[in-house]
């Protein structure tokens, strides 16, 4: 087998092979086919694409390239995974949430990168927290607690890391069967039985349109479906941040806030108790939709939600008190409000924009090397559709620099459209069971 | 600038700007781009195509990628180019009649690859002669002689040079704005202000369609022009070899033998008269066809072509003896006839077939490092449309292997197909002036 003729065949429009993929990737990954003809192939799959057999053999190919986790010793276990956005704090909630329910959750978490957060910087606001466990621990801390978020240790999907870095620089990132794959083979490489998909949808998500979101999710379920994962799949709204904190420590308050319901979670709990209740169903632990509803609720009710994730945070070594007191997490130095010079109604937010201005303040990274300052961020008071009235707060600001607290507010201000009227977008557009 | 947004563009299918065509070109050369993201762009170019404007840039960008040859002190000048084949010796024939016609030949050539023969290495046949001329000498002996055949000595067209090995490996070479590009840099970089195009058309072509060599022959036309250089193509069959011999020097003897009179031309020679034809109207020496086919006519008749050929060889430090006696080549140590089992007529010929099978022999190169015999080949003795008598002389074979000489046989009949009639292919399907 040549890898010249692999990429002829896909160049010319046709369907590839399974042993043809994983002659590639095994090849690849082994060093034996140089980038240059890596990502011809890929340019060529990109724009004839991949149909749902090929980008099934892809994934699978790429999921053995390297260590495939074993959670057989701890029986069903779940894994939640989110295409990223602002604000999008739902492990947090839906971790403790349906570990306190009796479902198991492994979670491998990753960074935040442009303008989307990372569930690993959030934990790392909490003081002591380590998001670093080796698989042993990992799955002790799992049968202990029921649940653990780590970062990746072992090494998974070597060829996905090799295929995305090449996409990244030769204008191939977004194409569905793609990106489908890349997400599906570090899932299935982790080991959970059960896959919780959440697909973004907006001007703050990976995916735009709704139509490509779904297209996404639809992939993404046949491919853990086919590969024995039971995976469940969300279109949800990324068109304003889901939460109304945005930075790292932030959110982590707004999520223990939710939980011990001190706040009201607004679309960020609906996300989360729309992702919880799916989980728990697909395990069999709730027979359905409304009994894992009920479930889910008399786990917050009962502060069963919050303790367990004092456990997780207890047992990844961070300060557990923070639960009940979130003046333990890091603050930022200068604070300030930012009000509003019309009133009207908010009818547009551009969600990439603030997770941007997120980053400027230094939440976040424009590059993998960038160091990022957990503390900084802002709460965003208003939502689409909420009435503006002239002098209304509609960010509180904390930074640690006071040149970018003022010159952040150009930024925000500019994210925000008010108008006369307004239409709500869709918190949840699509469920894929 | 940066070399992703143009893979973006070309990607979804945007025309590209004569900027970003530049850059590509000169950060290539300059080793700022690397070649995945070369071969990412070439793929994308491949499937989504460059139209006129496009590969007129291309062209030039490639044309300027290195040294130009100035011809300005020779005055008019003209190049040959054709994209080859098998007995394809037409330069042998064409540079001698139209350089004795006074029409001045500055032909670049190159060596055989794969089932096709290079008229360097045709000429490195006849004793003494060198292919390798410095410039300073290349244009002194157009001046003295009228003209001169060399390989490229000069750096012309490197970026030409990178992206062809480049699109041999990644399965993106048999695209016309590709193969345009790359053979017109070469043309114009050459620096003669005729440029005269033989495209072959059929199974022992590149090209093996008529339709997409028309369209390469368009395509080469219209940068020539646009370029300032006049241009013109015609269309030839190569669904047999255009000449009756098939080796280095037997197609040197071929050559001379059909300039000495002693030969019937055949296809060969009507295929040099009416490129040289096209030269001598493009150069303006003569009027019309008509006229120039008179003057071609002479020159053969007196032998003027014949002496010139002894001219060049002998300015080359070539034994020009063998113009008049041809026993002076090199020659094969066995010989054998190949002959017919079966009466019939030739109705097809496996054209690429025969020039792999020669290339078997030792005449031809699979690839570039490769050595190769001067000596070895075959004659065929019957074209298609030809009735064919059992016992009947097919081939004269000429090696200096014994097994070789057995084995080629099987290959070569394999080569022909015969049956109760034929349609004789068109030899020069059309011409582009």
């Amino acid at each position: 087998m040549r890898m010249y003729d692999i990429i002829l065949k896909k160049r010319d429009g046709h369907k590839l092979g399974h042993e043809e993929i994983a002659f590639f990737i095994t090849e690849y990954v082994a060093g034996h086919i140089p980038d240059y003809q890596a990502s011809a192939f890929i340019m060529a799959a990109f724009i004839c694409g991949l149909d749902t057999e090929e980008t099934a053999c892809l994934t699978n190919a790429m999921a053995n390239s390297g260590d495939v986790a074993d959670l057989s010793s701890l029986g069903t276990v779940a894994d939640k995974h989110s295409t990223g956005g602002v604000a999008d704090t739902t492990t947090l909630l839906v971790a403790p949430l349906v570990a306190s329910c009796g479902l198991k959750v492994a979670k491998m978490s990753g960074r935040g990168l442009g303008h989307t957060g990372g569930t690993l910087d959030k934990l790392e606001s909490i003081p002591g927290m380590t998001v670093s466990l080796e698989m042993d621990a990992f799955i002790a801390q799992i049968k202990r607690v029921g649940a653990a978020i780590t970062g990746q240790t072992m090494r998974l999907c070597p060829a996905d890391k090799m295929l995305y870095s090449l996409r990244d620089l030769t204008a191939t990132v977004d194409s569905i069967p793609l990106i489908a794959s890349s997400i599906m083979s570090k899932k299935i490489a982790s080991g959970a039985g059960i896959i919780m998909l959440d697909v973004k949808t907006g001007n703050g998500a990976f995916m735009e349109t709704l139509e490509d979101s779904k297209a996404l999710a639809r992939t993404m379920v046949d491919i853990g479906n086919n590969s024995g994962k039971k995976t469940a799949a969300i279109i949800s709204d990324m068109s304003q941040p889901l939460g109304c904190a945005v930075g790292n420590a932030l959110e982590v308050i707004e999520a223990i806030e939710i939980l011990q319901g001190e706040t009201p979670g607004g679309d960020l709990l609906a996300v989360a108790l729309k992702l919880s209740a799916l989980m728990l169903q697909m395990s069999g632990i709730a027979q359905n939709e409304t009994a894992a509803f009920y479930m889910l609720d008399e786990a917050l009710c009962t502060k069963r939600a919050l303790d367990k994730l004092g456990e997780i945070i207890a047992a990844q070594g961070g300060d557990s008190r923070v639960i009940r007191d979130t003046s333990l997490m890091p603050r930022a130095q200068y604070t300030g409000n930012m009000t509003a010079t019309t009133s009207g109604i908010l009818s547009a937010v551009d969600c990439r924009g603030l997770g941007l201005a997120v980053q400027e303040l230094g939440a976040g990274r424009a590059k993998k090397e960038d160091s990022i300052d957990l503390s900084v961020g802002f709460i965003m008071k208003k939502r689409i559709g909420d009435r503006i009235e002239k002098d209304d707060i509609l960010f509180e600001i904390y930074a640690n620099d006071k040149n970018k607290l003022i010159s952040v507010k150009q930024k925000l201000i500019g994210c925000l459209k008010i108008a006369d009227s307004a239409k709500k977008p869709v918190l949840i557009c699509d469920s894929i069971l």
